[in-house]
C-alpha cells in the first residue's frame, strides 16, 4: 500500500499543521479538495483540541491530520528567565508596559499529557503527527491501536532513524528553509541545517520510510520536484497561510504579501526554539540581543506578551509571522482552489521534466 | 534557442568548476559524455589558465566552461590580519611551525586582470562563468564579442537581477546547501541563505533568465527535481569530487567517503569568504575562534599555509575539503560513467513523477 493510500488521500499534498494558524475550515477545505488537511493542537489543551477535531469533522468526512508538540520537558532556569525579561524590558517600555513578572510553561508536551492521549484514542483521527520529538512507545501503541496513521518530523537522518525505529508510517523531512518551528528533537544539539533538497533525498535513500518533503514548497512545480526526489508527498505551510481560511491576522497577511516576504530569519528570540519568521522588529531585535533566550515554551510566553503589548500600541512588527524561504511565492486564494492549482501545476511540471 | 542548445550540450548537467579540484581530464570527460565540463581558473594566473584550457582542448572538441573569480578588490587591514595570524599561531605551533609573517593577496580578481581577459578573448572558450560578482560592462562585451556564452552565480534574487541587467545568458542559482565558496557578491552584506529549492524556483519565476540549479544535487533524481522546478540544467560539484579524474587528494577522498561526509559547515575561517566544507579540525577551530578573519583571499593564504604545515605533520584535518550538504550521497566512479548514470536516473525519476 502506498503512503497516499494509507493516508486515504488522492493528491500528494499535505497542508502543514501550523498550530495557531491552521483552522478547521482550512484543514477541511484541503481534505475535501483531495489533499491532507491538518490542524495543529500543540498550542491548546485537550478540550481545545477536541473542539478543533470536531470542527474539522463537521466540515469533512475525509481523513485529516492532527499534529502534536512532543518537546522534552521544559527546563526552568529562574536566573536565565529573569535576565531575558530584563533584556526585554526596554522593548516593553517602548509600548508603555512591562514584561510579565514570571514566565509560564505555556504548552504541555504530548509526551506527558495523558488527557490528550485519551481524547485522541477516543476520537481516533485518521492521521496523527509528531513535532519536536517522539512520545513513548506505549503512547505510539495506543494511537496505533486506535487506527491512526502516524507521522513525525525529522530534520536529520538520525532523527529519521529514530522515527523508523519507533515504527511510524512516514517521516516529514523538514528542510532548513521551512517556515515556523524547526522540528529538531534537541534544540541544544548541533544542527547541520540540511536544506529540503539535501534532506529529502538523503531520507529517501537512507531512512527506509516514505518521505513527505517540507520546506520552500510553494507551488506544483516544487511538489513535482519533491516527487522527483523520491518523496511520496509534499507538505506546504506558508503556501496556505495566505488562504482566507487560515487564522492569520491582517498584519501577518500584509507582511506575507509585501516586501517583508523577501527575507526570513531563523530565530529563537520569539519562542525559545529555532523557528523561521518573516524578518520583522522582533527578529531584528533577536539578532542583536546578547542574552540567551530561555527554553521553549517559556520564551514564547514573553514573546506573546510583547506582541500583544505592541499590537495595543499599533505596532505589528512583533508578531510570530512564521514563513519559509519560499514566502515571496505565496498566493492568496481559497484553499480548495489552491489545492487544485497545485495539483495542475504538479502534473504540468512532471510532464515537462 | 534553449539554454542547452546555446551551451552546445545534450544533457542538462554542468560539472561545477571547483578551482583547484577540477582538472582538464575531469572537464573533458564530462563534456565528452554530453554534459558541460568546467575548469576553475580563479586560483591560477593567465599562463596557468591557458594551460588548463589547452589541456581540456587536447582531450575534447566539445564545449566547456571556464570559471573566473570576480571578487571585489581585497581590502587590506594590517591590524586585523596580524590579529588573525596571532590567533592561528597556537595551531601552527601544534605542528611545529609558525604562521607566515604577513598575508599575501593570493588571487587576482578577473575584474582587474587585463592579461586574463586578453588570453580568454584569444582562446574564446565556448562558455565563461563568473563567481563572486560581475566584471565591468567592457569585459563582458569583449567576451561576448569573442563568442563566449556567459553565466554567473547568484545566491539571491537581487544578484540574479544584476546578472540579467548585465545581459548574461543564464544564472547559476547556488543554494545555501552548495559546497565550496558561496558566490555572494558582497560577503559583508546580509545573506538570506536561500536553499536550492527556494532559490531555484524564485529565480525561475522572477529573474527572467534561464536557471542552472546548484546545491545538494548528487544524483539524477535531484537533477529531475531541478528540472521540475523549471531549471534548464543542474550544476553538480561534490558529486564529481570523488571521480578519479578530479584533483582531490587522498585525505579529501577519504573524508568524503566516510562519516565525515555527514556534516558540513559554512565557514569563513579557511579563506575569508563563506564556503561550505566537510566538518574537520579547521572548521571546528573556526567555530570557536573569537577573531574575525580578514578578507578574501588573505585569509586563504594563512589557511593554505596551515594545511601545508599540518600535512607535513601527518594531519589532514585542515584541508579545504569543500563539499555540499549532499556529500553522504557522493559516489566514486569515473566521470563519464557518472554522467551516464546521472542521465539515466534523471530520465527514470522524470518518468516516475
Amino acid at each position: 500500500m502506498t503512503l497516499l493510500e494509507r493516508l486515504g488521500v488522492s493528491l500528494p499534498i499535505v497542508q502543514a499543521p501550523m498550530a495557531g494558524i491552521s483552522t478547521p475550515e482550512l484543514a477541511a477545505s484541503v481534505s475535501n479538495a483531495g489533499g491532507l488537511g491538518s490542524i495543529g493542537v500543540g498550542a491548546t489543551d485537550p478540550a481545545g483540541a477536541r473542539a478543533l477535531i470536531e470542527g474539522v469533522r463537521a466540515r469533512t468526512d475525509r481523513p485529516f491530520n492532527v499534529n502534536l508538540f512532543v518537546h522534552a520537558s521544559a527546563r526552568r532556569d529562574p536566573a536565565g528567565e529573569a535576565a531575558w525579561l530584563e533584556a526585554l524590558a526596554p522593548v516593553f517600555a517602548r509600548y508603555g508596559t512591562e514584561p510579565p513578572a514570571r514566565l509560564r510553561t505555556l504548552y504541555k508536551s504530548f509526551a506527558e499529557d495523558d488527557e490528550m492521549l485519551a481524547m485522541l484514542t477516543e476520537l481516533a483521527p485518521a492521521v496523527v503527527s509528531f513535532h519536536f520529538g517522539l512520545p513513548g512507545a506505549e503512547r505510539i501503541a495506543a494511537l496505533r491501536s486506535a487506527g491512526c496513521v502516524l507521522l513525525a518530523t525529522a530534520t536529520s537522518l538520525a532523527e529519521a532513524e529514530a522515527i523508523a525505529r519507533a515504527g511510524l508510517d512516514a517521516v516529514v523531512a523538514q528542510g532548513w528553509e521551512a517556515g515556523g518551528h524547526r522540528g529538531v528533537f534537541d534544540p541544544e544539539a548541533a544542527d547541520d541545517r540540511l536544506g529540503t533538497m539535501a534532506l529529502t533525498r538523503l531520507l529517501v535513500v537512507r531512512s527506509g520510510l516514505p518521505v513527505i518533503a517540507a520546506g520552500a514548497i510553494m507551488d506544483g512545480h516544487a511538489i513535482a520536484a519533491a516527487l522527483a526526489l523520491g518523496a511520496a508527498a509534499a507538505q506546504l505551510g506558508t503556501a496556505f497561510v495566505a488562504c482566507p481560511e487560515s487564522g492569520a491576522d491582517q498584519a501577518y497577511r500584509h507582511a506575507l504579501a509585501g516586501p517583508a516576504a523577501d527575507h526570513t530569519v531563523m530565530t529563537r528570540a520569539i519562542s525559545g526554539r529555532p523557528a523561521r519568521c518573516l524578518k520583522n522588529r522582533f527578529t531584528e531585535w533577536g539578532e542583536h540581543v546578547a542574552v540567551v533566550p530561555p527554553g521553549y515554551p517559556m520564551t514564547y510566553d514573553a514573546g506573546k506578551a510583547l506582541n500583544a503589548a505592541a499590537n495595543r500600541a499599533g505596532e505589528s512588527g512583533f508578531g510570530a509571522h512564521w514563513a519559509g524561504q519560499g514566502a515571496p511565492l505565496a498566493r492568496a486564494m481559497p484553499a480548495a482552489e489552491l489545492v487544485t492549482v497545485l495539483a495542475d501545476e504538479c502534473r504540468a511540471a512532471a510532464r515537462r521534466g
